[in-house]
């Protein structure tokens, strides 16, 4: 069993806040993330893949087509867009790197899984100095 | 002579796009760095000042006072902002990274005059592969 | 179940030896890492805690409080410090990375389980070609 | 039970292709890394070691010592070499990195065994976007 | 006058040697990198264009023309390629860093000129601990 | 004329402070960096030398042998020692980057010439935030 990873990039805008919440308890809890205005990030997305080596190619998978995925279902629609408004994969949900990450992983999973090969982390920069690992590992919590 | 450098960090939301300009013409022209709906960037910014070493000090300037003056003047009004909205220094300007550059580098200079040095260079990265260097070199054009 | 990382830096100066030790002695276990007159790093360190997200705010923790437990309990102790003279968690400890990371995560422990997650590495570089990470993996071994 | 991690580079030329296929099977499989003149890359390896802390020295084990045994074992070999031409223990196997991860694990095992810790992982880095990483679990698959 | 930097990566194998040296001269003087089989890198290149900023567009020049440029005229050409064999630029010169940064300045050159700005520097990265810079001050010899 | 840069690395302890002041004027003057037990860094040093092709060798110089110069000039004599107490050239000096930038270069230029090359910029990061730049530009100041 070997794990590959991909590392790819976008930039997109987004803000932390609850439509139910007014702007000053919005302020509260998110801090300067909550801001109307938006803000923004330069993303990276590291994404993980376990398999075995397919004794004829020497590869666990063409990584040409793992990046084509990638870009295909989550970098084509996420890059240089505002995550809040018009990712549709993030229509009513939270813009915070944890739910994002999540996200990211249900979009890839199947794609991955008809690769042959397995998901096994998904890894979301937000700043240098935070990120965010999902490993499929299921909480209870609905989001 | 010598060159000290100081780096910071913040985020934010912009936009490129000429208010007199259709989507369309504002799209060609600027790619999907147009959108509409912004997107945003970790940018890093590199604040260079040349000076001569106080032998008293050792130092050029107190880089705490230098980091104070870049936080003031420029993150304190830019960072988890959306650029073309709320920063009062770039108001009315397009918040291209090349401006974006020049319009840091007028709010610095006096600021480090005052400190018996002199601003050198200010280099901006809006992206790891993308960045722009002013060093004060006036231009014909107005900005 | 998601991980969330902190990455924080610290400076300090340290000395690999043993009291009970002659210098020879010290010089040839710990090479040039036993000069008596002190060495130092910038450490790195990413503290990574494991959780389940809030569907309330899309956070595991608010990273803000994480890094202020992490800059109260051990940034604000260590940074500009000699490692073996002055912090108290390193009291009659070595001061190798080993160690350094161990105690790290002991000391970063109980607060984040007051914060309703846990702690699931703290990793530490000494320099970008050496790390130690400890995941609260018992030994029988007292340090 | 604590990890730690030595990181090492080397430069190398390589080339994915099979002896059985032709120029244009070898084309539509590996792209322009079938390229028969040969292309090469900056490799980064990380070197992960396992193992509990001797209390004596507060060391897992002598960085030094294993930093020159990733020299004399693989660097020495493979370090401004022909990967699929000159290095001993690639002869025969496909210079993919995933195989390449695996044949360095294998080198490494037994060394460092014999210093009293455990290898853990061999983390492989082709270009700052792929990196394939080893844990020592065994595939059914002969490479 | 602004400065704006492209920053574009690219895959080659290279050998350091003359042909009218025997082995042994060649690996005197150029140590390991003579390697008769090759070796190579991960090459960074970063390309520093000078200019005014365009009030009407608030860039010096389109980005995306600027990488395209040094795709098409560099990368596409040397990319996954051996540098000594296969790069036309290249033909009958020798494969130092150094030419190669000459030579690429001088395959932009006019390409930029073509778009009313200026080439200001090439810079490359051969490793992390190598890199040269070329500025266009031509030197008396000819290589 | 080209540029070629080698970057080097060391880790030292040191102290920011004047004998002729009480520790209380030390703290106010030097912050933390004044601390008697000392700290330290990892710093990173890039040096930078002008000079002209030699079209026989494709080289300005032997990058190993400007490696050598600058490892028996500067490396040997401060990694892992304490700049204040244990650095020859550093002796009565204040153990600011600024100082011991230029201190460097007074170490090289020599050493540099003899190879028939221009020591151009010595670059010393002492932290990923902070960067001092010399270029042997004379100041009236002694140091």
């Amino acid at each position: 069993m070997l794990y590959i990873t991909r590392r790819e990039t976008f930039n997109a805008a987004h803000r932390l806040y609850r439509e139910d919440y007014d702007d000053q308890t919005n302020l509260e809890i998110f801090g300067k993330c909550s801001n109307p205005n938006w803000h923004g990030h330069n993303y990276i997305l590291y994404v993980t893949v376990a398999g075995e080596v397919n004794p004829e190619t020497g590869f666990i998978l063409n990584l040409k087509t793992l990046s084509q995925i990638i870009q295909d279902t989550i970098i084509a629609k996420i890059d240089h867009k505002n995550i809040n408004l018009e990712v549709d994969f993030m229509k009513g949900k939270m813009a915070s790197t944890e739910i994002l990450t999540i996200v990211i992983w249900e979009q890839l999973e199947d794609e991955i899984k008809k690769l042959g090969a397995r998901l096994f982390s998904v890894k979301l920069y937000e700043t240098e100095n935070n990120f965010v690992e999902y490993k499929g590992e299921k909480t209870n919590t609905t989001i």
